[in-house]
């Protein structure tokens, strides 16, 4: 019987600007759909009434889901700010918990905010040229806190990871990253509980 | 009951160079280490009585062997040629034969060399900001055809994909690249037959 292989194949990341040139799942994550997740709620309400502007997008080549695949892609985070809370994903933990991820940071500068179901956390700069980890359990926000610059990270993880929004969206990330005398400071959520407290 | 979980980390890829800040495996591998790769084994020898040079090294974080985590790290493959056969990496199979694996192209040109078991080929070039895609089931080599730069990849793959060497070292890749007219080509390894009727 004749086993027929996917055959391999290649994309182009776009710099600046961070498309990718093949892709088949592209989001465009727009002010709309952050609803509740910037502490400043007037300010979200004032800027999303002057326009619902794209915070950031997603390219990404659709792989099998299945745990020997790698859906891989790019992320471009825009710069700004709701507030003093710089733009940044929704964030998810993977619905597999116990999946990786790995950045290669390509353009930008800014800050990876994880947490555990168990209430750790941790906080890492992401600047050009840098890897980044995330171990199994930890869901993970990007922020950019550039100013100026997208923020452009190349992203993999295993096919079989899936996400889950729910819990962030419900509860939030117990830190958030502000700007305080024109610097990123990362600061406490308020009234964020741990998840076996909710 | 506490769950620890292993904390976030982050490395650095030196440019031009290619070495991670943080690793725990590091590859050197040797034109002696090479005996029996390149066509021209006259050639070769020769070359090894002069010295036995490093053809490429590979930097890369241990994870746990569990299909949740992604290995990952960087190759730097040195220009050059034994005879008109350009230096290339041994190349293998994944020991889990139905895991991928996702190269980034940091620096140089190269080519990546691919086949499965059941005797399908592919060669995909390699040049900075393109993304290459090796889906489960393909052996695959790299190879620097750049003449004068390194050729620096970043790469990821499953935790538990494993390497299997061995299928190539016996039989070789189908096809090798050398160098016709000052200019990289694709020619048929000789005596080269598919693993079934091995």
């Amino acid at each position: 019987m004749e086993h027929t292989r996917d055959k391999p194949f290649t994309a182009e990341i776009a710099l600046p600007g961070g498309a990718l040139s093949a892709y088949d799942n592209h989001t465009l994550r727009r002010l709309s759909a952050m609803r509740g997740y910037f502490a400043d709620a007037e300010r979200y309400e004032q800027m999303l009434a002057a326009s619902d502007i794209g915070l950031y997008e997603v390219y990404e080549l659709h792989r099998p889901e299945s745990s020997g695949e790698l859906l891989h892609g790019t992320s471009i985070l825009h710069p700004g700010k709701v507030g003093d809370e710089y733009f940044m994903t929704k964030g998810h933990f993977h619905a597999v918990l116990e999946t990786a991820e790995v950045y290669y940071v390509l353009q930008g500068q800014g800050m990876m905010v994880m947490e555990t179901p168990e209430g750790d956390w941790a906080v890492e700069e992401l600047c050009p040229g840098r890897v980044l980890y995330v171990p199994p359990g930890w869901a993970h926000r990007s922020v950019n806190t550039g100013g100026e610059a997208d923020l452009i990270t190349f992203f993999v993880y295993p096919g079989h990871a899936g996400h889950d929004y729910g819990s962030i969206e419900s509860q939030g990330f117990r830190k958030r990253v502000v700007e305080r005398d024109g610097k990123p400071r990362v600061v406490d959520k308020a009234r964020w509980r741990p998840q076996e407290e909710r």
